[in-house]
């Protein structure tokens, strides 16, 4: 397996990793004014056909990044991700910054204080350049109905990015950013970051304050990184986590037994994808048993009754009132979510418990579980039914592999494993609650297994 | 206010208490044996009418009761309710003792295990004389739906005894059982202690275990003891919560301020048992402010979309299956349960999660809130229209007072205040969660404040 080519044409930060600029930044042979000058420039290049940003602030992201070279050059260093252009899906609160929640409802919205994780990462240096384009109200897996339209794949602009944080996904895969901060329900990193072909974590529910975030479905909401590469993800989840540098740990992971579940016990995958899913733990040198998650299908059913009826709570005033300036999909989709009753939520919540405890068990034998991200690989722009499998749906198959975890508020991550047909496919890795320290560190060691030493930075002026 | 007459033929055990029969039992001048006597006659006189008793266990009881009188010839003391007879509610598994949740669903059920309830009581050296009436599945507050017919109040039979704990209300009131125990999810021990005119304890959410107990709302579900005196029902609260005699608190609580709710902010409520309820507490030198709690009467509603989801969970596939075996008020009102929608139940969570916070400011401020238990006095047998309140329903009503606290999981304890109209009114307290030691002492000095004291227990040799 070899490392994944870049989309064509994609910008400089398809060629630097934040990890890689480190030392050339302190060393001033880089500075944050020159990267948000390339990330600014990628997005001027690329954004007619991706569109991946609701809003680029060109104008706060050079003050940023002024600010953050002269804080380099007098030797106030804020970490790892000062001078590092940074962007934030559109339904996190910007201070000062239109934030949109790709809907129609809050097209003019600019909130006045920022998101928590937003703060997190303005102390940390982090120049934002602008929010990424959301499935409207981050409900949605396709990534290809909000207001302002549909974000496409890097490597085919046909095809989806994937959602709900399409935009964080294509911009880092496009080489826009480096990093990008994301939301996740049932797979709104995961998924489009593996159709993308980067790396997203969903952390733990409860990680990562969510405050200043909009909703999607409370008790399964998370805000997660996205990144190229594993080591930059890491860097931005303690940013996100608010983890200090005492409390991260740096010791390499002791990963004795993977389990594989094989995605068909869950749902029709791809005989490719999950072939390339295996091989990228082989090429790193995991062996994997194969395990059952009987649960899981069922798993991935309980999302939909949760997620649907907490959804519904969240909008129902506004569906009462202005259900007009909702996308049509979506607003149709908010009405079968209001349809759900209470007694299959709290049956759903009900098997949330009894699996939890299961899961537990097979994770204190395994150490980590793996599958495939996603099922197949990116499907076409507004494709709904699946091609050749009648009956499936796009939707159903975009978050049937990733939502069960959600469900459980498990930590995962997905990391590109290679092109099928052209269109990057993902590894998935789960970990008991609290492990996204070793999650990451599994997913570097096969990344550093598989992939070629960077290029040296060079130097723009 | 003076002592609540006892029914007319009321039992022997409305003539004396647990606490008076103590010494009497340890001096041998009434042994186990006689008192269960007492009470499978009484019950013999009074169940024709009165109808408290899904199944008596005389064979049981006698067995117990010489096990009993043979370990206090011994010199075995397991403590005050050693030899005392106990009824228990029909949806508490006893080993060995038909248990039928009130429904020809289970017409001929008999457990092989005991509830952990049970068992405790069975340790103390209680004698379990029969199971209770029940409204079918506790599911319902008029205790006049289930496979044997309606409890009648021992006060007028033409009267409601309430529910769903019914007949362990009845009983106690009846003096057939000097204790019984009961369930209560949203008022199933109070609303038929206070229409019965005797103490109930609903303890906090979780403060008794409930395995073999029947669900009827796993989030609102809870065991609680019925007595005719507070220190009586103390006696069996103890055992029930499995309190060892070292976590017993027996100093003299210290009530500062008590806060009251004026019920008519919650429910339309009958003037005449406000009074009662407030006499009560002036009788017993407690001053009271009066209180707002706002979300009460949202809290009422809550109650119904909270347990509504959560009983149809239960109940989903013996619905499915055999509707028919159910009472049809309680099947149709399964239906409406049954259309609960998801988001609603969500919307009720986040609402009870608010109203905590606030109730629980409020209860940092007041020692205890009271109010009545239920607005109006027992209705007839079947009405379900309030005469003269159109549109108000006997269910709601019945409910109103008693639901909110249920919701946010506090203890709350009934005492009799009174009658009205020849019906006993009920005082209610609520404490934060914990207090039930607290509840229960208050509860005491009321009675000992508004009793006159015990007559002698004449030896029945």
């Amino acid at each position: 397996m070899s490392r994944l080519p870049s989309p064509a044409g994609a910008g400089y930060f398809a060629r630097h990793t934040v990890t890689g600029l480190t030392g050339e930044l302190r060393a001033g042979r880089v500075s944050p004014e020159d990267l948000v000058e390339q990330a600014l420039a990628a997005a001027a290049r690329l954004e007619p056909e991706l569109n991946a940003f609701v809003t680029l602030d060109e104008t706060g992201a050079r003050v940023a990044a002024r600010r953050a070279t002269e804080e380099l050059a007098a030797g106030v260093d804020r970490g790892p991700l000062h001078g590092i252009p940074v962007a934030v899906k559109d339904v996190v609160d910007t201070a000062g910054l239109r934030t949109t929640m790709g809907s129609r409802h809050f097209a003019d919205r600019v909130p006045d204080r920022d998101a928590t994780c937003v703060r997190r990462l303005r102390a940390a240096g982090a120049v934002i350049i602008g929010k990424t384009a959301t499935h409207e109200f981050a409900y949605g897996p396709t990534g290809d109905r909000a207001a302002g339209g549909a974000t496409r794949n890097p490597y085919r602009p046909e095809r989806m990015a994937g959602g709900s944080s399409s935009g964080s996904a294509a911009a880092v895969a496009a080489g826009v950013v480096p990093v990008s901060v994301g939301t996740d329900t049932g797979g709104s990193v995961r998924i489009p970051a593996a159709l993308c072909g980067v790396v997203g974590l969903k952390p733990s529910h409860g990680a990562v304050p969510v405050d200043g975030v909009y909703p999607v479905a409370p008790s399964l909401d998370t805000v997660g990184p996205l990144a190229r590469t594993a080591a930059d993800c890491r860097l931005l989840w303690n940013v996100l986590a608010g983890r200090t540098a005492a409390e991260r740990d740096d010791a390499p992971p002791m990963v004795r037994r993977v389990g594989w579940i094989p995605p068909d016990t869950i749902h029709p995958t791809s005989p490719r994808v999950a072939e390339a899913a295996r091989a990228c733990l082989a090429g790193g040198g995991i062996a994997v048993e194969e395990v059952a998650v009987p649960e899981a299908a069922a798993l991935a059913r309980a999302y939909h009754t949760i997620q649907g009826s907490e959804v519904y709570a969240v909008h129902a005033d506004r569906m009462a009132t202005a259900a007009d300036l909702y996308d049509e999909e979506v607003a149709e989709r908010l009405r079968g979510a209001a349809r759900v009753r209470g007694w299959e939520y709290v049956r759903a919540c009900d098997l949330r418990d009894r699996a939890r405890e299961a899961v537990a068990a097979l994770l204190r034998v395994h150490d980590l579980l793996a599958l495939p991200t996603v099922p197949i690989p990116a499907p076409p722009l507004d494709a709904r039914a699946r091609a050749g499998d009648a009956g499936a749906d796009v939707r159903t198959a975009l978050l049937a592999l990733t939502s069960p975890w959600s469900v459980l508020g498990l930590p995962a991550v997905t990391l590109p494993a290679g092109l099928v047909d052209g269109l990057p496919a993902g590894l998935q890795l789960m970990a008991p609650v609290g492990g996204e320290e070793l999650l990451l560190a599994v997913a570097q060691e096969l990344h550093d297994a598989t992939t070629e030493t960077e290029s040296p930075v060079p130097a723009r002026h």
